[in-house]
């Protein structure tokens, strides 16, 4: 079995992951991270590249703490939740891990729309860390 | 540590209790299982009777399974979700465990405020079983 992390570019994606880390170590399962994107013209240049380089920086992460790890950029078209929840069900991972808060453009702390969408669908448990 | 587990009546309560049973028995830690009610004129005698009997049900299911267990009526006068987030910032457990969905009166499937309110604002990670 595997452990998914949902990561975004967030402060929290330190607290996400060693969380994620430390459960993986606990079940002595693997990691699969995902970095999803609406790819097409609803997607910058800049976006993947900073989603490529989240993704290489969590690999490292956990490859330190010797825990096995796989990366994704998923870029599948519909939206990002969409596309997480699809990847769910292919991969039936044991538990999931999702940041629930992010900045929107003016700032403010939000309760982000793909964490929310993931939390109803998802058919594997859900950790939610802030 | 302690693995908090915030259970309601809901049809998610043997979902709920075996994902917190195994995260126990993996951390070896104790759960604790608070059932939280508004209390005073906003709760009937047959919620509280309903409230005991699913915590005992609970404690049965962790001990039969060789897991160390507490339970709690949760009825602190502020709202469920309020009290359980005073509850956490008490005890400091290392996860939280919630239901997310359950059957409106009318018997719609619904997020529920409580899961809600402890995703957004707990200072632990809060694990969501739908």
């Amino acid at each position: 079995m595997t452990i998914l992390v949902a990561l975004s570019t967030s402060e929290r994606r330190t607290r996400i992951m060693d969380f994620a880390v430390e459960e993986a170590k606990l079940r002595s399962e693997k990691l699969i991270v995902v970095h999803s994107l609406y790819g097409g013209d609803k997607t910058t240049r800049e976006e993947i590249e900073e989603g490529e380089t989240l993704l290489k920086w969590a690999e490292e992460k956990a490859k330190s703490s010797g825990v096995e790890v796989e990366t994704h950029l998923l870029v599948r078209g519909k939206d990002p939740g969409e596309d997480i929840l699809e990847f769910i069900s292919e991969i039936k991972p044991s538990l999931v891990v999702v940041g629930v808060k992010r900045r929107s453009p003016a700032g403010k702390l939000i309760f982000g729309s793909v964490p929310q969408k993931i939390i109803l669908n998802s058919e594997v448990p859900v950790v939610s860390i802030k």
